[in-house]
């Protein structure tokens, strides 16, 4: 079952009309959210981060935080797996007229939620590889939007050459994976990117920042260089389906001599106590 | 009556499911192709362009020219305006999984058209208004995609600010416009943004210089500053729907005392001969 405008439908029945602006011009904005032992992980901060993007484009938020709250339950009540990924899309919804600019429209709101399977810290500690790239994306990556198609043909490089993620670079300074954030560790400081338009205020982003402090480890807000990334002692990557991966190779030159470190397996074994507190 | 993957059917009644990947992911492109005289402007120029896009996202053209050749003139046989704008857009289709990377998918192909009415050059000489912004895009604008939400919002500035077009600069180097490419004289050159990641190859653009050259203008495909253009002795903007305005107003300073310029009325001409051939 999904939701799709106030409906729980069948995904195969589940249809909107060519008009909407979602479609034609990736006039929208999403969330993923995950859900862990039945409960919604952190829902409040999706939802403030949700609206963020809406005010950031003009889209008027459908419904209030309970109300968000109850269709995301109902909807997960039809769900078997304990582990669940809720993707949440607002569209700005349909008009007749095709025309970049918009007037006031119902707004499109599709939701969907599919099991999720966490990796093991077994897993996790094999270790994963990436690619670095340009980063030729737009200057609002802060706004969380379906305007994808950068982010997808990044991926899709991901999936060609057989890797984790794609990490990008502006100028020569890292800013994020294409659907990730990104984390080094140089001589026992954490350093990733701080907030700004050219990265995503990622939810895990945050947990994982929380779950250093428990581990006593700095923090820098700062930005590194793409030499400063080949040369880190430890490497991770971050998002709401992944957790925290650690990248032990990176275009095909190893990390700490591709060695997980004991910076990452504290802070997974905090990130996992967060998850089921 | 509308296209959508092989039927004409109504507008109305044409839906996609919310697995297509235009709709979740922004990952399409397409066209807008103007229809004179019943007959389609420089069909070959917009499928060869399309062709690039395809290309460029990997999405495998579903038709060959004459076959798009037939269905456009197919819908336009519902058409009973003269004077018609054709959209017309390729997604890469519906996948029941949401994954940022893709497989070899069906794309889906939506066509409408609805009636243009061109502005008369007594209409256009009264002249239009512009802002200039930075240009947030990203680093790929010679893909006409769908993932337009920069444009969408430039497009709304536009709309509040009560202008005809917001011109983008990287730099201070003026790229195009919002939905447009832009020109200026400067003593009695042409100068134009060329061809680049940074702007549309735009088939408009491409008649303004043919155009230009029957007028006998020097043209120079060159960049020029944000100063160059507030000086300019004329400013234009084509765009296969607007054809080709003179702006006479650029963040509330005029062009040339906004007057219009004897450039763009000998090329306005040479375009509407084009037109009518």
């Amino acid at each position: 079952m999904v939701f799709l405008n106030g409906e729980f439908i069948e995904k195969n029945q589940a249809h909107i009309s060519v008009m909407d602006r979602g479609f034609l011009f990736g006039d929208g904005v999403y969330e993923v959210i995950p859900v862990y032992n039945n409960k919604i992980f952190r829902l409040n901060a999706h939802l403030l981060r949700l609206q963020a993007s809406l005010n950031s484009i003009k889209i008027k938020n459908p419904y209030n935080p309970q109300k968000w709250s109850d269709i995301l339950n109902k909807l997960l009540s039809f769900c078997n797996n304990q582990e669940q990924s809720i993707y949440l899309q607002i569209s700005r919804g349909v008009s007749s007229k095709r025309k970049h600019s918009f007037n006031d429209l119902a707004p499109t709101v599709y939701i969907e939620s599919n099991p999720l399977q966490s990796k093991t810290k077994q897993a996790l500690k094999a270790g994963f590889s990436a690619i670095t790239q340009p980063d030729i994306r737009w200057h609002r990556c802060d706004i969380k939007s379906t305007s994808l198609l950068a982010n997808i043909m990044y991926s899709q490089q991901a999936k060609e050459k057989n890797v984790e993620e794609v990490i990008l670079y502006r100028g020569n300074q890292v800013t994020e994976g294409a659907t990730s954030n990104v984390f080094i560790i140089k001589n026992g400081t954490l350093f990733t990117h701080p907030i700004s338009t050219h990265i995503l205020p990622g939810i895990t982003r945050d947990l994982v920042l929380e779950s250093a402090r428990k581990c006593h480890i700095p923090i820098k807000k700062t930005s590194f260089s793409i030499n400063e990334l080949n040369t880190a002692d430890e490497l991770w990557i971050s998002s709401s389906t992944r957790e925290i991966m650690p990248i032990t190779q990176v275009d095909g030159k190893l990390i700490n001599r591709g060695n997980i470190g004991n910076a990452w397996s504290c802070v997974y074994d905090y990130y996992q106590n967060l998850k089921n507190a």
